[in-house]
């Protein structure tokens, strides 16, 4: 139960910081609009951090159902607490993503850009293209979660894996890596809590003139993620064969 | 008696490097004139990094009243201590920021616009409405304290926490998380002695054509701090509770 | 076996990471096309951390056939290993830069620009002039190997050495060093498989309307980079005689 | 005599990694020319921990005059050592700056920008005024030592403290600070040796139309940092008698 607790917390911290940035950069009136690409990943990248750190040495820190499925899938970790933990991940991204508008909430209400607002929730693509924006998902986060593997438990290990808090930091360089590095085509979802769960928010919170939640690319985030980081699980298993 | 000393120099440089990237970015002529918001925050952080990995081993670090009665409050540091702390981390600020004032003097002197020689010592909100930035301090500070409070001391500890100086790093880190994403509508105090420490040396220093302190404002800055870090120990005691 | 496996993974994810940074930066409607020189450069140092991170504690995380031969050079790494290391550099960076493309794929086919394309490939020089551009590579993998000593090895020891991931950072702040203080003049390849690779696979993959793969530069970030790593490795035995 | 030839090897590579970013940020033609203020500081920052971590476990990495008086102001530090530790980082930075200019030959032929080539060596003040200017770099150093004190021996000791491999990091954070915060009147020298060795080989180095080398503000670099450094130095014992 307590690991749940700390996957929630994890979650929303994650959330708070990581769509925080991106209402500060995009927002109307806000001190950072000055703030671009670079300045969007370090900020998702220290989010990763605070998330990481608050919670890894409670639940492992998975923060992300791409992660706790990969594990599973490697039998690294138990499939009896996959749902628990993927039902705390999307309650966090939905907390932490109101904390966001709450924070900005008088720039919610200055901003008239539609695109800005879900974009400090969910993400769409810069070229709308199901086949590529999926494949662009897949190996962003095949890329993570292959990574994870060896930052959580080394090579060879035949015990189950989690990240510590001493993870915090080589995960967070992961993060900014991936996004900085190859977020460029959808915004690097690269989580399917991460971009459904705020999405799910979008519709729901009363956000003044907010337009669409672009629900036509939602199962992209979802399953992009999730196929990329079951592969990663089964690439390990066969690189850890030799 | 040697804690509060160290509090005093600790707090000293956080806000001399701290205030000092913003009179770099804001003031006129200077050769940081470029900086922009993800600049100006990760100044903050390396400025935190300094002050807390100099002053930990001695005084725990707080360097902000809002961690100290947030320690207080969860049971993990001594009320006794704690007018010392909040007097020293003023006295500190106070110091520090008129240490900015000497390191670019010829700069103030040439700085005509007023808004900006106060950036450089106190906050003012990007859209002023009371109690959203209330809102918004709070929930930063929040976020904040809930954050040091694992990082000085795990979970489930039952003993005093304090940070100690390999802490200074994720302190850092959290606090670039903090103000990169949350910031952009009051300029993260999170912190009363870094925003009315200066704001007092604002007013007292001889600053030509220096114009208003904004006193109105004076409050939130203190209150919304105070308010956050409260919260955060009674949510991480109730944490604890399971 | 294992340690090949392992440089081409680590090499895969270094390319993957690091020409993705390029294709973000410069290739057309990705969300990435403010990201300038200092971010080129973090992005290039988070692939390195990455890339080593994740092989060192199998294969010492070369990447580099440069560092290959330095560290063969100054008999801290066994020749017979030198050309199955060397090959497996060259897959990787093959296997990463395909994937970049991937990752980029409608990017690609949106750009006109025939340098941006080679570029997120492989380098070509800011001036053209055979001489100092050989100067510059040979300095930049100079400093960069000698202080790889240091970073595997330590001063004074006898043994064998090799990065483990524990040096992922150092070597990821170095390399972050060596590109955006050195690399103005030719990019800093520093790394003949990180440039010759993915310039073989400009020429193989079916890029629309991709141009000149730069054949005429393509001996400098060869041969100058190992001329560095060589002469880093004499230079440092020298030093360790005393 | 291992020593010197350490602290000639770090400040080299501390002056080739310094200077190498301000010359890409300023001479023409360079593929780091949108290089703004934020990017030269963590470029210098970064040169700061590669010359730390190459040279600190044999010379305990000064790497600058300020700091060497400064430990033996305190008694830190053999005075005996003094003179040759000075001119080895004065070999060292001497040797830096000429492999900057071999590094970026062709760029310092095309760039006729007179204060942009002496800006790769050495500091001029945004605003000339020997008294601030001084103050300024007084500040700036005094705050860098007395951090250096806690960095490199923790409080209390009794013992001769000096930096390890280890402190690389924070060292490099605290100069990413003093120059992010502090640089912008001065260009934060900090260090005589960085600032004067480089001056000279400005004057004797064969640079086409290279113009002055600002002989007149020569003295404040230099003796601002020695009187921080010193100062730094009474300071900390008078906080330790406690």
């Amino acid at each position: 139960m307590e690991a749940y607790v700390f996957e929630i917390i994890g979650t929303a911290l994650l959330i708070l910081l990581g769509n925080g940035i991106v209402a500060n950069a995009l927002l109307k009136d806000t001190k950072g609009g000055d703030t671009g690409w670079v300045g969007i990943t370090i900020g998702w990248a220290v989010a990763v951090f605070v998330g990481v750190f608050v919670s890894a040495d409670v639940s492992g820190a998975h923060l992300n159902p791409a992660v706790t499925l990969g594990f599973a899938t490697a039998g690294k970790f138990s499939w009896a607490l996959v749902p628990g933990y993927i039902i705390a991940q999307f309650i966090g991204a939905m907390l932490g993503t109101t904390l966001v508008w709450l924070t900005y909430k008088k720039h919610y209400d200055a901003t008239e850009d539609q695109g800005a607002i879900l974009a400090s929730f969910a993400n769409t693509p810069a070229i709308k293209n199901p086949f590529w924006n999926f494949m662009t998902e897949f190996i962003a986060t095949f890329a993570f979660v292959l990574a994870i593997f060896y930052i959580a438990g080394g090579s060879m290990s035949d015990e189950p894996i989690s990240l510590g808090s001493l993870d915090a930091l080589p995960v967070a360089l992961l993060v900014l890596g991936i996004g900085i590095s190859l977020g460029g085509p959808t915004g690097y979802a690269i989580n399917p809590a991460r971009d459904l769960g705020p999405r799910i928010m979008h519709a729901l919170l009363p956000i003044k003139g907010k337009g669409s939640s672009a629900w036509w690319y939602a199962w992209i985030p979802v399953f992009g993620p999730i196929a990329g980081g079951v592969v990663a699980a089964l690439v390990y298993l066969w690189i850890e064969m030799y």
